[in-house]
């Protein structure tokens, strides 16, 4: 494996045709925004490309891919380079990408993620930025590609997802200016935002609504948690993606430094997310229950009883806070 | 009243001393930010000057007013100049500046709203920033003021609060190059994001859960309605100031173009307060109540019963959307 830098990667890019580029299962805006900014950009030079996606581009950024050049897309088949964006180790690429997880089926990657594993022939890795379309911008400038509207909004919905519209500590001067200049190239941004960050579906409301009397709190109101069950979803009608923003409830009530949220499974048990503020290490507290991820965010899985499930996170709560 | 440029404004407030900075009554963000980062500011020049404020500065937003130098604080009679920031008209200095509302009592206004009425003696009106702050950090940058973290976090406050956090349709390039300066000058930006954003309280939480309760569609989904009674404030324990939050529920559901939040009053009837999408005029729905306001944002009051007040909105929603 070579690591690159962006003059390096934009040189490797200029060199090919016919380009395929990944982007991880359960996509999320910086790969999917990624993903077709680069395509568009080869389409730009002339060059045939496609992305493939390891699950279906979420309706709210259907965008991204719309009105594609036809006459320069590719199928899996006919790709002679490959490259993904934003995946930072072959289990992200799921089902669909099974046959790019072996050794030397990836070309080029192109990541942020500190903890990249390092599959692909060559590496261009930037772990201290924001988003990967930070990446992506830079090299697009390198490629010598005019920032079109189009392209300018992959970025931003990069951009500004991965820093929860840069509110995030991961938010940086540099995702600023580069918004400040998305913008001035005639991205979309108002629309994105307010379909990333403000619309939710009427069964995302019921939803919330029903989770929100299962709230509980603990350790004096230090932490507190709340239940999604199987039976709220299809009493409701939302599926376990429109549970996402639920999430982020716990942890946004004052005075709260650990937020829970347990997401009750098809097989028994439940899938708990944690939320933490500052000085408290959400990926510890998963680690315990064998799940991981990051000091903010983190996940993990409890085969247990809800009873039995509540009473074991809350212990491990209270000995984190204590 | 003189119009004047940023330099000349610079040049008159470092000839003067003694200053006294007004901030609008029902303080938001960005005339609490203009009005202490500019206080800073002074107090850097060694000039004598303090904020009086139309209401108490918010808790959320306590951190712009905390450690001000004492020595070079005054006292509202001790002034020599006074200055408006944020103050679009005298109404909106309320009682406890009621002294300042008649003619030439405020030396210098500077504010950014299209509507100003003109009461100061001198004017720095900058209508096409997206907020006041944006003109106070040419103003300090034309005093040769130096941009300390203190002052960055005041300036980032505003910044932030009056574009939404980047997703109103004010938002500029502009804004997000100055959220880069104030970044890299040490804003406190995570903790203003979290706390005017994320952060709310067991009763507004509460209080929403209720108020969703009575959501209501109207004109087959594309406008919606919710309630928040003066009942539902007792039981929740939470204030008028904490349903802020939830007027903007109604419109942030899928398909909905009209959002409107019903807000029973002490004296009977109710206040509406209605958002709406492009397209779709607040402030015309509003005026054939009497009230008024701005394009996607605007309110009135219906001194009626529920059951009547919900008629003749929805009568009104029905002819604006065919």
């Amino acid at each position: 494996m070579e690591c690159l830098e962006v003059e390096q990667a934009a040189k490797l890019l200029l060199e090919q045709d016919w380009i395929l580029i990944l982007c991880h299962k359960n996509p999320d805006g910086d790969t999917i925004g990624s993903g077709f900014a680069l395509c568009r950009a080869l389409h730009q030079l002339g060059k045939h490309a496609a992305v493939l996606c390891g699950d279906n581009v979420p309706r709210r950024m259907a965008f991204a891919a719309a009105d594609l050049d036809e006459t320069l897309r590719i199928s899996p088949k006919q790709a002679r380079y490959v490259v993904s964006v934003d995946i930072a180790n072959t289990s992200l690429m799921g089902l669909v990408l099974s046959d790019y997880q072996q050794e030397g089926a990836v070309d080029l990657a192109i990541d942020h993620h500190p903890s990249h594993s390092g599959f692909a022939s060559n590496l261009l890795l930037r772990p201290e930025e924001a988003a990967n379309c930070q990446i992506i911008y830079e090299l697009l400038l390198a490629m010598g590609v005019e920032i079109t509207p189009e392209i300018a909004s992959c970025l931003y919905l990069g951009l500004s997802t991965d820093t929860g519209c840069f509110r995030f500590s991961n938010t940086q001067p540099r995702t600023h200016q580069l918004a400040a200049r998305l913008m001035e190239a005639g991205a979309d941004w108002f629309e994105i935002n307010r379909n990333m960050f403000e619309i939710k579906t009427r069964s995302q409301i019921a939803l919330e609504q029903k989770a929100l009397r299962t709230l509980r709190f603990f350790c004096g109101g230090r932490a507190a948690a709340l239940v999604v069950t199987r039976q709220m979803l299809q009493e409701t009608g939302a599926s376990m993606e429109e549970t996402e923003a639920i999430v982020n409830v716990p942890k946004s009530i004052e005075g709260v430094e650990i937020g829970a949220t347990l997401k009750e499974q098809p097989e028994g048990g439940f899938k708990v997310s944690v939320r933490t503020g500052e000085g408290v290490d959400a990926c510890e507290i998963c680690s315990a229950f064998g799940g991981g991820g990051h000091k903010r965010a983190a996940g993990c899985q409890i085969m247990q009883t809800l009873d039995e499930t509540m009473l074991r996170l809350c212990k491990k709560f209270e000995e984190v806070l204590s």
